[in-house]
């Protein structure tokens, strides 16, 4: 598996997740929400190497430790600036990036582009650093259908959920990994060589590989010699109302995904308070992580009205849901 | 001494002022400032019971924690939400009001005044909660002539001055304090009673109070007995070039001030950096604090270019201007 993870913030304060996928050529970062305090005991170098950011909502709680990652970022010209988020994201980030005193903009060079996600369309809204970010340029829009952007090794799922607002739940996908069983070689009678590159890399179109001076079928070569991986996968699920049709798209669009990071904020004897807030139980979480199959389920975003006693008993009563369950293990609360 | 006050953040960090005056009948809290993390180990409800916020100037360093107090204050309507800070002030705090999902603002009923200092006018602009702060409400102006504001039993004085964008340096007096020598009362012949607290009482206008029976002046009596306290009175000087010009301002403007707390960017051996930048070395700031003949120097505002050692050193050059000089006492840094 080579997507790595961690929980950023308290119990009861303000989450965010952050991924590291290694592609084995390059590793991205990605980040989700951006909470109060989250990324304070990240390494400067470490949010600046953040390729994209992706936001659930804007709502306080998931946005305002922005300021935090901008710092680090508004200026970054080494790689591009990228913001995800349900409509009027980019509406929002121009205000977050006008809301500071711009005097020496003209010297700047960065530029950002922020993707608005509505059900089916991306609109692309791009702002220039040595503009003061004052002009928003429309940099076109692209329909989609569940997959929003294709990464280096991976591709992003986004998907439209009810908050009383539309908030966006995210599903990454490592891509397969094909890679030669070396232990094959031998009963073929072929020895390793640069062949086997070329044999791996499906850019290179001709159909045949020369091996110890004979021409061979690389599609036979491959079926013999080829073996893929599934690749590993997590989702980020918060603040959304979790009705009936909201399990069932749940369970189709979380279909094989091994990790689901979600929302923890309500007992389950609390459920009548979840709904008119438009948030989850974590039994309600469970019983997504049951339906949809996926191998972990990891609790965060939990409602600071509980005492940590409480947050125990939330995890024991998604445990008896969904046993493979645990709050995040810098939180120190377990069964 | 009534007044208290607290630097926040660390040394080499972003760094705030949080000043409490207490007038005996009330206590105001004013912070100074807002960069990150500042507010991160103050108690929520004192964060609330925030009175006023002065910003020196609008560079991320001095506003990146705004999130943190806006969260405690948002929605506050049990006391006004003030804000003060140089020209575009305004403009600059309704993008960070607008920097955030509102979809449920039709219900909150905080209302916030925004006023911009410019040189002899202030400029104050309303935003309203209910209206996500998507409308600028014109507030009116009014001259002022250094004193911008009168509080609770003290007066706060703006001056301009230049970090190549206009950088606002706060001194906040206390009013002196009239309290009765109960001392002399026995030479006078006269019993403390209720007519003590009509003495003090300058709001009642009639020109005599009856002591013992018999009426007697007020004037009389308040030259016998009245002894006035000066008040005490704290400088928040942060962000500005100190040619000697601005020197010379200060040393007028600082005149009686006790307390000066005052940036320490730069090394003097840095000086050409600091003019460079518009900022200030630890040996002008001393030359201020001793030309104004201030009581006491409290340095912050270091850069995070220098290692400790060498912070200690620029307090040690700071020193030999001005010996009764210091850091905050949390970031233990002494000579």
């Amino acid at each position: 598996m080579s997507i790595s993870f961690r929980i950023l913030g308290k119990a009861g304060g303000d989450n965010a997740l952050l991924v590291q996928i290694d592609s084995g050529q390059t590793i991205e970062r990605l980040l989700f929400d951006c909470g109060e305090g989250c990324l304070s005991d990240v390494p400067f170098a470490d949010v600046q190497a953040i390729d994209h950011l992706f936001f659930s909502h804007l709502h306080m709680d998931h946005v305002s430790g922005f300021d935090s990652f901008f710092r680090c970022t508004f200026n970054r010209p080494t790689k591009p600036n990228r913001i995800w988020g349900p409509p009027e994201t980019a509406r929002i980030l121009q205000h977050r990036f006008q809301g500071f005193l711009w005097n020496l903009h003209e010297e700047l060079s960065a530029s950002w582009l922020v993707s608005d996600i509505h059900p089916g369309e991306i609109r692309t809204t791009g702002f220039e650093a040595r503009e003061a970010f004052a002009i928003s340029h429309d940099r076109g829009t692209q329909p989609y259908d569940r997959i929003i952007l294709e990464g280096a090794g991976y591709s992003m799922e986004a998907i439209t959920m009810d908050h009383r607002t539309p908030t966006l739940a995210y599903v990454v996908r490592e891509k397969p990994r094909r890679n030669i069983d070396t232990s094959r070689l031998a009963s073929l009678g072929l020895r390793p060589g640069a062949w086997l590159k070329e044999l791996k890399d499906s850019a290179n179109s001709s159909d045949s590989v020369v091996v110890d001076g004979v021409a061979r079928s690389k599609e036979e070569l491959r079926k013999e010699l080829l073996v893929e991986t599934p690749g590993d996968s997590i989702a980020y699920l918060t603040d959304f109302v979790l009705d009936e049709p909201a399990i069932e798209r749940l369970t189709d669009a979380l279909r094989g995904c091994r990790v689901m990071v979600c929302e923890g904020q309500y007992r389950h004897s609390d459920l009548d308070l979840a709904r008119k807030h438009f948030h989850m139980t974590t039994v309600l979480s469970a019983t997504v992580a049951k339906r949809a199959r996926v191998e972990e389920l990891i609790l965060f975003h939990v409602s600071c009205r509980y005492e940590s006693s409480e947050w125990v008993e939330m995890l024991r009563e998604a445990s008896q849901v969904f046993p493979n369950v645990h709050y995040p293990p810098e939180w120190n609360l377990k069964l």
